[in-house]
């Protein structure tokens, strides 16, 4: 029985060994990823990394979690700017917001930019950094998908979930540079992806400290946009070292991937390509969110890696 | 022998358990450091705290290092001032640089803030942030200061290193929070302090994604001051955790150590104050670098410690 029980232990560890990423199938693409992280990893190969500069950095709409039909985060300020609406109807002052409280995305994108802002600025602003994050808690709790009656909050993918905790458990700091607000996402990437908030960046509100409050409160308006070559700003300004892994999906990743490969030594680029309309969502050159033109047509030629989520990916939600 | 080695290793053992300080005097700032990290980290308190909460943010200049006569940065520009000067005339457009370039401080003063700014702008932007920090790192290894002839790199507090060493030991993250640049400070805070880049805040110049070098820039200008309501601004934007434990010298550390002090659960605010005219140097409420007032005046009613160099360190620099 004890013999039994010693042979099973070897089995189940060497398999764990030999597969840290059980949720990708036998691909290319897995193969990239595990040749990468050995030879980062073992101290006698000549692309040895040392684990300080182990730096890793992922987007998060359409990377760890998906964004169709729109980013999840415009879902929670379009539920707030209704059930504000409907108490006061006096808040929707301009047709953006007007737009915005009926759910009609394309009035509201046809405001542009400043109209976006509008609708951001009645949940985003006007509160203490706290006050903010225990609503947006309260909502990921409880806010469902239209399509897949998933909470939003479960809509993550399990391939990336296992790859974070492999590059971590390979000594890797991982990183979330996203386009979504830093304080949005803090509230679940500890418990959902095992990332800290300090290891977290974003876009972002102004802010301003309130002697009388002694907090943090929001203001109306954006100070940093982190999209684009924003991304490769903000991890110099906030990590001071460059990434020798990236992970995004749309061509608002492809400043971060550009510059995490450009530095010396050994390097890995990646891109999630969403081609699997039956278990998530198909798309990408011609997307309204998390467009991807560039990335496809230049990736590969850099080296960089293209998942292709129907073939590569054996399993795609955690929660299934 | 055998014996001896073994009533010597634990002999060694208990007194390094007995005094993780052993720069600092057997004070009663000593008692209360000890007694609040024993608190925080005994699982059985009820002042406990998980370690992924035990966040400790440092200022640098007067805290960590000494800052006079004038803050090292400043020293750092107008060296790399007058080099430039000396090579080309030309570039002293300006009362403010011209005054910079003479070593005029009173002069370079009365030009305010923007007269600074153009000091700055000449050594601290107008090239990609390696090659700003490789120079910086030729400096801080050659540049010594008039009055100790120390190299301004060793003047770092001993006290101070063995309590980031000591927190660090007891499960807390330590961070910088500092007013003066984040680039620069990055040079030298891994291995003086042996705190990461990623946990370094400072000020900061605007920085771009320059697409044809791949790397980022920096440009003139201040993007960002870490000074005052500013530390607490940037310690929820970067850091997104109140931290429990907070030390600084001047009133730029008031709102930063008054937010620490107002999150629930215990805390710790410390500040330095400058009593030492004989090892280090004397000043507080009239002084033009590391002005102190509010400190002195309501940290102690506040229950903030306020360590006195002069007796309450045993020993104050890091190389003697």
């Amino acid at each position: 029985m004890f013999r039994i029980a010693l042979l099973a232990a070897v089995f189940f560890a060497t398999s764990a060994l030999a597969d840290p990423l059980p949720s990708w199938r036998t691909t290319d693409a897995k193969a990239r990823i595990v040749a990468f992280v050995d030879s980062v990893t073992d101290p006698d190969s000549p692309d040895y990394v040392t684990q300080a500069a182990r730096i890793a950095v992922f987007d998060n709409d359409g990377t760890l979690w998906a964004e169709q039909p729109v980013y999840f985060q415009l879902v929670y300020a379009l539920d707030r700017l209704r059930e504000k609406a409907e108490a006061d109807p006096s808040i929707l002052t301009s047709e953006a917001l007007k737009a915005g409280a009926e759910g009609d995305f394309e009035g509201l994108l046809a405001s542009g930019i400043d109209g976006l802002q509008e609708v951001l600025a009645v949940s985003h602003s006007g509160m203490s950094v706290q006050e903010f994050q225990s609503d947006v808690r309260d909502w990921i709790a409880t806010a469902t998908h239209p399509e897949t009656g998933k909470l939003y909050g479960k809509m993550v993918y399990q391939p990336m979930l296992e790859l974070l905790a492999y590059l971590r458990a390979e000594g890797f700091q991982t990183w979330i540079v996203s386009g979504g607000g830093v304080h949005f996402l803090r509230t679940f990437a500890e418990e959902t992806y095992g990332i800290p908030p300090q290891q977290v960046l974003g876009s972002a509100t102004p802010t301003e400290y309130d002697a009388d409050l002694r907090d943090i409160v929001k203001r109306p308006g954006i100070a940093f946009v982190s999209d684009k070559a924003g991304k490769a700003v903000g991890i110099d300004s906030r990590i001071g070292r460059r990434p020798i892994f990236a992970a995004g999906n749309s061509d608002g990743d492809f400043q971060m991937i550009e510059y995490t490969m450009a530095g010396n030594g050994p390097r890995f680029g990646l891109i999630v390509h969403h081609t699997d309309a039956e278990r998530e969502f198909a798309y990408d050159r011609d997307s309204h969110v998390g467009k991807l033109v560039r990335g496809l047509d230049e990736g590969p030629g850099r080296g960089w890696l293209i998942v292709d989520m129907a073939s590569d990916w054996d399993r795609v939600w955690a929660d299934e």
